[in-house]
């Protein structure tokens, strides 16, 4: 612990390639943005507080980068509470459902009860039409064909105007604005200004980075995350690639298989899948859809191993 | 502190006026409704809670409605959060767009990610169209006449049945549903289920029951509070109305303002008045708009007492 | 809503009376402080958000002073939770265990696990004894003869440096930090950063800087209040004392009796009393105890004004 | 979308195997104990909310158990949150400070203002003494042999008898309560009402069962996890064991090592650990101390495998 009088004078924590695009938009969507209005600490911050913790006895033992990385690593979250990021969205009403979700942020929303209604609505171009997704029910894979891409989005312009001719008679005609608003499109724009800490950002990255994430939410999340949080904390944004977003986990049945692939014993192997239930098959001889052992396979895949049971 | 051996089996809490009415939906709106799932807790719980809180000196000294009576009073609040609430609640998007932030509750919304959209929206009877108010930005204050009502709502149904046939043609074109959904009308009903302890449901209706609520959220908290909560926890329901609900809150300037009005003296409370501000005029002479003398004029036309400015 | 092309570049808010101190200590009881790490936003950030929710419609139409008014005297908190303030804290346990019931803010505290305990426990000098209070079962009031407080304030060093030894000796023979700890007294001091909005600080403030608040909390919230937000936020400040701090609230029946009151008929308002039952007498013709007839009439005295039932 | 005529009547959810115990304590350290006051939900509470997400759509697609399986694993947590559970809980102080640091918890704990300090201290017998652990700073290692065991047993005694009589004569004396406790060692014992959902409570068990959890409150969180949750959620509890407590992650580099570890090319595997820096080696030709490769190598054991840098 210092002693009291030796406390210096502070200077607040100011980062050099964030306050370059401070106020500047990022465009995303045909007419949505995001902005950084202010931000509070950085990475060195985050180191600040968790030496705290640990106090004078671990100090300067490790560096910066891998006390960052070690603390992300095993969750030890609090410290990232001590950064906070303070931002101007302008998004659809149908993605701002999904984002406010998350509960632990602050938010003022623009009101349409107090002033009209933002006069833009998120228009979607002919090929942008995305297919049902079969296997993954709440997804969607694949592009609709132009052809029908053009018919979709000439009637989409057509509802958006006549619900705005809607909300703009009822307005004329003095309808209070909280009623008049009540069937204008999920697509109509919103602002607001939203704070958070980075820990609780780093959450909503990787929930909103995910590749099952619907992709406009996504969109907006790439950008928090690409264009603003790795300017404002190099050293976590790192870590957070690896170690949280593109971190895989093993259940304690796959950690056996993956003994078992690496002992090369083939049989050993399909025996205990069996045992797990995971290769029952259709009356074709087919397996049958079961979402652990899918999900075990893209792991396998996407780090470069076989599948035993696959030719 | 009791003696470990001594303590006897406990049987969950149950509160028969409220095990009556669970699932039996209350209607709300058009096609809204309300209803219980589940609940723990009752107005004995909350007195259980306080009293570890006080130790067993205290025990039995006040009796349970005095107690709570107390603990809302001033605004102790912890031992609330012992009782918890699950509802099941149908609602417009627009409505639940306000009721969604309160961040203090836990939610299962039903996805149209998932799921096709629920077909009902709501509507609007043609006498039930409200004028946008004046002095209140935000809020509305009288009636359209029936025939302008008419036209609005004929007007209503057209434009929310052409965005439902747009989305069963999107859907049935194959368009993701996450996409399809993207210009419903804001009054489409959705579904959730959502949970919420006592302590952060009376702040919900505390701020949704006041009269500047929207007159939608309304219907719903006061369909909560009045019928279940008042079955559930009738001496919180009391000594809420009494000290959250119908508490009326004097700054120190309109304490002062009290103490010269009981005095009789005329004179020194204008100067009072005048010395705040409150009295600015326009060039015809009129009182200019003041929100804090507007709102000390409630107060005392509220209370029965004449407002010394005023004729 | 701005056009995107006009937003200008932003700099970040600074304080220069919140900078002037950035980093120094203020001491509080015989070894404690706090002091201002680092801090986002300040009045004029509470404006910007509010107005993002109110839009172009209100800008300019309110000043900021009575624009921040009118939200604290309306509890619309939001806005206030775009201000975030980061404090470094020394504090007995004591304390702290109070202070930490506090939810909504982020921690890091000093971890005797990783580091052995900070040398220092809070003592009170012979004068500084506080005797039980009578009716407030949780309160002190008045303070112990010298002479005991002597004997007390010796006792004490004496115990906490017999505590202290044990602790080294625990140390010194290899007992692991994470149990050597479990019998440091609660007076020991500890350290944290401590971080928490605007809105959340206001009300810790609120419930910390209030007579009933334990004396060292108090102690505390002061600082912050009076040393910290004063500085940061001024306008949010002076409001926070006219509306939160100072302001005093009454239920239903109490305007029913400051409306008799008003009336100058005594019997009536005596009988009101008597109604609501809070005249009820012990054998020897004194008024029972009775609080919410007590905190009635500190409220009436508090006001200058008069106590019907007293002579 | 259910037709709200047809909703039936609802029973509030009991589990048998929970009611059996409830109110009984379990024993935990040598005065401490846990008892369930209250639930709400089960299993079958947490499928009918994920229900609600999902809509008709996939009803009866996945059974229950497969559909709590999936929301654990792919951390859909919400719908865990429609369980809650109200604990009594008995602690130490010391304890309870590393426990209150959940903060999404509602707590009513009993109060030393108010009451008397409970008269019990929690002691340790002579064989129970830990070691400082040498890698990890934070835990513990080992025991101390039981001649200094026994020295260390008596001296804790005396302190905490010591300082309870302090405490004594000071309450004696009139020093009031919340000032009298001050000095009260950590280990003192306190009692709390603890209420939490299924999803934190979850999380907490993650973070305290963890073997580098401090043993006292590992006893705490095994006697939730095994004897309350089983109990309550045995599907649940299931799957939490597989997906969370007893999952592995890898980050990309150790994903790619992993695939060159099946590959069983060691040269190149070797080189890939070195590019990564984690076989840098002391003057003596030791590797040094690197905390991300010790990790990797502990998971690699965990799982029967061998680490190739080891002979």
């Amino acid at each position: 612990m210092q002693n009291q009088s030796t406390f210096e004078n502070l200077n607040p924590v100011r980062v050099d390639a964030l306050d370059e695009i401070l106020g500047k938009p990022f465009k995303i969507l045909d007419d949505g943005f995001i902005r950084v209005i202010d931000y509070m600490g950085d990475d060195s911050a985050i180191v600040q507080a968790a030496r705290v913790s640990y106090g004078k006895g671990t100090k300067k033992v490790r560096e910066d980068r891998t006390l960052i990385r070690y603390l992300l690593r095993h969750r030890h979250t609090s410290p990232f509470e001590m950064c906070e990021l303070k931002l101007h969205i302008r998004i659809p009403m149908d993605c701002w459902r999904q984002w406010i979700r998350h509960r632990t942020a602050s938010v003022n929303e623009y009101s349409t009860r107090y002033s009209m209604a933002i006069d833009a609505a998120q228009t979607t171009t002919p090929d942008e039409w995305r297919l049902q997704a079969e296997t993954n029910r709440q997804g969607s894979e694949g592009l609709m064909d132009s052809t029908q891409g053009n018919t979709l989005s000439k009637e989409e312009l057509e509802l958006q105007s006549f619900a705005r001719s809607i909300y703009t008679k009822r307005i004329e005609l003095g309808v209070a604005r909280e009623q008049a608003r009540k069937d204008l499109p999920l697509s109509t724009y919103t602002e607001a200004y939203w704070k958070i800490d980075l820990h609780n950002l780093l959450h909503f990255l990787e929930l909103r980075m995910e590749r099952h994430a619907q992709l406009e939410i996504r969109k907006y999340a790439s950008v928090i995350g690409q264009e603003i949080v790795k300017r404002w904390c190099p050293l976590t944004w790192e870590a957070f690639q690896d170690y949280w977003l593109n971190a895989v986990s093993f259940s304690p049945m796959e950690q056996q298989l993956l003994q078992l692939l690496s002992s090369e014993d083939l049989q050993k192997t399909l025996d205990k899948v069996k045992e797990l239930g995971w290769l029952k098959t259709n009356e074709d001889g087919s397996l049958k859809l079961h979402f652990e052992r899918l999900e075990f396979e893209q792991k396998l895949e996407h780090m470069g191993l076989q599948i035993p049971w696959q030719d």
